[in-house]
């Protein structure tokens, strides 16, 4: 059975070479959420010895930047690589996370005040093999209808990529990789609501997808089932592509 | 006249006090356009004894939160107060200033390494009384289609602000404290294509900024002149700011 000691001294352990290899007062957070079987999920980490769970996070080497130590980070705690993380936010309230390591000596690499640089991606979450990491029990997909008890700051900056995530429906494509490579409108209206988590008009919803401009509409539509059989689409992925770089027509 | 041993005396002067009241390794630039008389600028700083300008900017206090020490640097650096600055980017590239600072001992605070964090914000120019800093030489606004050679990284940071603020106009409001109380339609739109550095068709624009519905039409067209007198607006600030906050209806 785990006890208080373990974390203590992994964390004091680890210290020393955190100093040497990282550079102080920086740390990421990253959030990443899973589409899989019309729920939206998020990867999350158990702390050690506690009943709460944290963001998969780390810090920055004295050799990296930013993007490339979020990628590492993924890569360490989740197993999980070429997932394209986008920075969305700093947290930077005071006390923020020092509060967390109070009963721990002040030369503590976790215990300096931490700046944290927010990333988030969505991903199929068959993609992620969760692997939990040294500071950690567990590594588990969490419904985000229901989370458990988050650590430090970690429900905000959770909450507020969920808004950048959504906040980038008005101007980005989504869907390339969490749909299946022929999709139905109502499919493809279903993605969008479980990210909203509210229902859209069927009719809005058909007209502005397709002044998007980004579907291709096939012949064939598909087949089977008793009722009349449903159009099918595909993303045409230079369309697509050039609208995640630049933004939907639609904009300005 | 000024010579490069002024800069240099000043820098290692200030280092000592900077290592002792700032958080290392992080910064903060500050991108403020200016909207006046239907062109768009930049408030930049030149520096002393060089032919390079930059964004005003600054380091974090101990005892900040980064958007208290956001808003403190643009109140020193420019003498501008209550300027509501957004985040936007991290900029973390290896050697984004260190190199500037190449002549210097290693011991120098403005040497080591920084991960600058970039806000924005576009305001009334008449708001800002622009006030060279104890490192510069001037302050001053500058066309955006005419820059001068900027340093370091900050062309590159200015550049992805403009593209941030050309992107917000597909999900937030803008205008309020940039025109008249009062203004028609053909004022509104020029401003958007002055932001946009483009030309948008009139009934395009038209439909989409009235489904934004964020505008009253008054009574009273507009007085005086040999045309037909045009309709008069102006921004109902309910529904302003709750389309600021929560993003226009004509979102998802």
């Amino acid at each position: 059975m785990e006890n208080q000691g373990d974390l203590r001294s992994l964390l004091e352990q680890k210290s020393a070479l955190y100093w040497q290899d990282y550079i102080p007062h920086i740390s990421i957070d990253c959030v990443v959420f899973g589409f899989h079987d019309a729920t939206l999920k998020v990867l999350l980490l158990k702390v050690k010895d506690q009943d709460r769970w944290g963001l998969p996070g780390g810090y920055m080497g004295k050799h990296e930047d930013m993007n490339q130590a979020a990628a590492r980070i993924l890569q360490e705690r989740t197993g999980a690589e070429d997932i394209f993380l986008q920075q969305f936010s700093v947290f930077s309230e005071l006390n923020r996370s020092e509060d967390f390591f109070q009963e721990y000596p002040d030369t503590l690499w976790h215990k300096q005040r931490f700046i944290s640089v927010g990333f988030y991606a969505l991903v199929d979450y068959t993609e992620v093999i969760p692997v939990p990491d040294e500071l950690s029990s567990a590594c588990e997909w969490k419904d985000i209808e229901n989370l458990p008890a988050l650590m430090m700051d970690h429900q905000k900056i959770l909450l507020e990529a969920l808004e950048t995530l959504r906040r980038q429906l008005n101007y980005k494509p989504i869907g390339y990789n969490l749909l299946p490579a022929e999709f139905t409108m109502p499919e493809l209206q279903k993605l969008y609501e479980i990210i909203l988590g509210k229902k859209l008009n069927r009719g809005n919803f058909y007209r502005k997808m397709l002044a998007y401009d980004i579907l291709d509409k096939l012949e064939e539509p598909r087949k089977g089932g008793a009722h009349k059989a449903p159009n099918l689409y595909k993303f045409n992925m230079e369309k697509y592509e050039n609208a995640l770089r630049h933004g939907f027509k639609e904009g300005w």
